[in-house]
């Protein structure tokens, strides 16, 4: 603290600043930041006078000019205000009104196991090459840049994921079909939106599928219309000419995961040509296949009738709001429609695909979920031997198939109570099927596999 | 290069790799990169057979291991392929199907002046600043926090949004009440599907006025109808019980400049009141005030009949995706709606408003503005005195009042014809009015005002 001890101004209460806290840096921004704690640790009050500037730059030993930049900083915050006749004074504002919902705040780290599906290992989450691929990003970025996003998506984006999905997920792609979204279900949305202003009415989804799906169809004012789904996947004979699209999610089929059969494959796309219908192919984790090759997408067996949807949420993180469609011609979304993810962290994803980064992230984490897949399958088979599985061949997630007449919501509320977080099959149902549990490894640490397992199989027993 | 004149495979390619360029890293990092760039440099031709791991590995006297790992990443990134009994080679990917619409590239540097209104300095975006703030708020950031963002924003976003607005904008705010959204249209058009929700069928909207808002009230299914603008700002008196929300831009009107009246405000608020009505506060430009204190919001007046809405476009960048709004009780979003902007984006800026950096920007580009302004009203004043300009108290645009009968069409299209963009008051209104011309500064460098004055005074006369 500078030496003060012989100057005081008889209108002021002695400040006492730490200048030395924070980060180094100009002395008005040092003197600025002490001045903003003091206020906000309320040690100067709401309507406490400041010193002149002049008294305050004596007693520090410092240019007048940095005390009144700072006071100007701080009424720029709002923190300070000048008064004709009283000098500098700290603001009293009216007061907020009292919260009037509870503040929706980040859920405590749960001391639930989690095996509920949807979320990826967020643990695995490489922070710092995202950081790093943001500045490579920010690396002389032309200012022109950071005006109004093209509402497709960034043209650098576009180009490196057509170049990726064409080699990856062998989709045929050019980066004028591609349209950067926020995520899966805002492309979903989007087509939804396309459909209905084509004058579609409704879309036929996946019996079991993810719920969301049918918000978001719902949402667009379509009729959603279940379509029931099978060892091959989708019934593709369901379909007729009611339905302007359907999703599906042919490379691991939620919650049941299901590879689509050829056959199926064939059939779908021969109801597109015939019935002009628009496939919308969720490539919901296609990265994560475990015992042989990922089949190839539907997309890029027929690009006129597909549309292939896609993002980054079950990959890196839903936290940041990257997706991708690519669509036929005709589909591309209408100028004016809202813009996709900030230009940055487009830019960073496509610094970071090109650079082998994604790649890598996903081979690492293949190894890690394929390793968590086998404790899980080994842990149920030693325990819960007469609960058959199926799904287990990709994806996040598996299927454990009670036996006939179970309650398997009672079993889900028991595991619950058990310290142990599972989804009952008949939670993503429309029509009514056979008891199951839906189980989520993604965000599950390895060592937590076992006692899971446990306790979920507690549970299935107490529940009989 | 390492010394490998020695060996040679008969079935492969000599491979020239530079495993010096780029960033050191291990060795298979480094062979992966200069596969990469081989293969998608064209040395490397789709088919051409890789030399087996063995080979390479001894020809670069490194491990085994090193080869396997970087093949199997160019797998995983689909430029390798492995056939049995043909070993590694690259793969032939089935063509894309040529470009059905032209690239939309990034707008090359216009050789034109730009006085159109609508976007802020770009060349003054505090990129390292931001950078700073991303790195600020990935720090310790919890993996928790990585999962699906809270729709309503994150937190603490809301937090320090609250707290801003409360101090620097007037309002009367708290967390509870604040929403983050991706833009300002954004959260208009979220305010429309609440309305069109509760059974509402028309929205007044100012006229003039930016004809993007008209755009997403018709979007949200519900009737635009525009209210005209007077000397003191939207006719409060024309407004009925018709019209469920009235969207204004008290501030600072686009594109008249008005700062709306104290008498209009109250008309407004009562009007709220008696018609039940929602008043849609759109706070652009209120930042950049020039010549007295900035306009507290009709918000803090009347918290339960506004709705705030803001956003960081014409502050930072547009490209940056962040805005908010903070609602009355019963007007925040349902469940559901779309996420706002990633997580660390939403953090980050939380971070560059809390150590005073979003302020520090303000006042920095606040100056700037206003000496700009000052220029291009002087060189106005003296090349078209003739010409009655308003609307330059804030903001980023003024307006030049044409003589009557004038055809401001066609000014606009000769300035452009010099090499000036700016735009004809015509283009943002409903019912035509006297002629004039929108000048935006925001984005004109300084030392162009006087070339850009000059240009537009020569088209003003020759379209005489």
């Amino acid at each position: 603290m500078p030496d003060s001890q012989t100057k005081t101004d008889s209108r002021a209460p002695r400040l006492l600043l730490d200048l030395e806290a924070g980060p180094a840096g100009p002395l008005n921004d040092r003197l600025a930041r002490a001045l903003r704690e003091a206020i906000r640790g309320g040690r100067l009050a709401a309507g406490a006078a400041l010193p002149p500037s002049r008294v305050l730059a004596a007693e520090l030993g410092c240019s007048r000019w940095a005390v009144t930049e700072a006071y100007a900083q701080l009424a720029a915050e709002g923190y300070l205000e000048a008064t004709v006749g009283s000098g500098t004074q700290v603001r009293r504002l009216a007061a907020a009104p009292p919260p009037r919902r509870p503040g929706a705040a980040v859920p405590a780290p749960a001391a639930l196991l989690d095996l509920a599906p949807g979320l990826p290992d967020l643990r695995a989450f490489p922070l710092r090459g995202w950081l790093a691929a943001l500045r490579a990003a920010a690396a002389g970025l032309p200012s022109a840049e950071l005006g109004y996003p093209d509402p497709a998506g960034h043209p650098r984006l576009r180009e490196v994921l057509a170049g990726y999905l064409n080699r990856v997920r062998g989709a045929r792609a050019d980066p004028a079909s591609v349209t950067v979204t926020t995520g899966a279900t805002d492309a979903i949305g989007r087509l939804c939106a396309a459909l209905r202003g084509r004058g579609g009415r409704a879309v036929a989804v996946e019996d079991p599928g993810w719920h969301r799906i049918r918000q978001v169809v719902a949402a667009a004012g379509l009729e959603v219309v279940p379509v029931p789904v099978d060892d091959e996947g989708l019934r593709a004979d369901r379909l007729d000419g009611r339905t302007g699209a359907v999703i599906i999610s042919p490379a691991h089929q939620f919650p049941t995961g299901t590879v689509l059969s050829a056959a199926r494959r064939a059939a779908l796309l021969a109801w597109a040509r015939s019935a002009g219908g628009l496939i919308i192919e969720d490539d919901y984790d296609a990265e994560f296949r475990y015992d042989r090759r990922p089949v190839g997408t539907l997309q890029g067996a027929g690009p006129p009738f597909v549309a292939l949807v896609g993002s980054v949420s079950k990959t890196l993180s839903p936290a940041l709001g990257i997706g991708w469609m690519v669509t036929p011609p005709g589909w591309a979304p209408e100028a004016g429609h809202p813009a996709g993810p900030p230009v940055l962290d487009q830019l960073a994803f496509a610094a970071f695909v090109d650079s082998g980064g994604y790649d890598r992230q996903l081979r690492a984490c293949r190894r890690s979920y394929r390793d968590r897949r086998d404790a899980l399958a080994a842990a149920l088979a030693t325990r819960l031997p007469e609960a058959r599985v199926s799904g287990a061949a990709a994806g996040l997630h598996l299927l454990v198939h009670l036996a006939a007449g179970a309650d398997a919501g009672a079993v889900a509320a028991r595991a619950r109570a058990a310290g142990v977080r599972v989804v009952s099959l008949d939670a993503y149902q429309v029509e009514p099927g056979p008891p199951g549990l839906v189980l989520g490894y993604g965000n599950l640490p390895g060592h937590q596999v076992e006692a899971a397992v446990d306790r979920l199989t507690a549970a299935v027993r107490s529940a009989r």
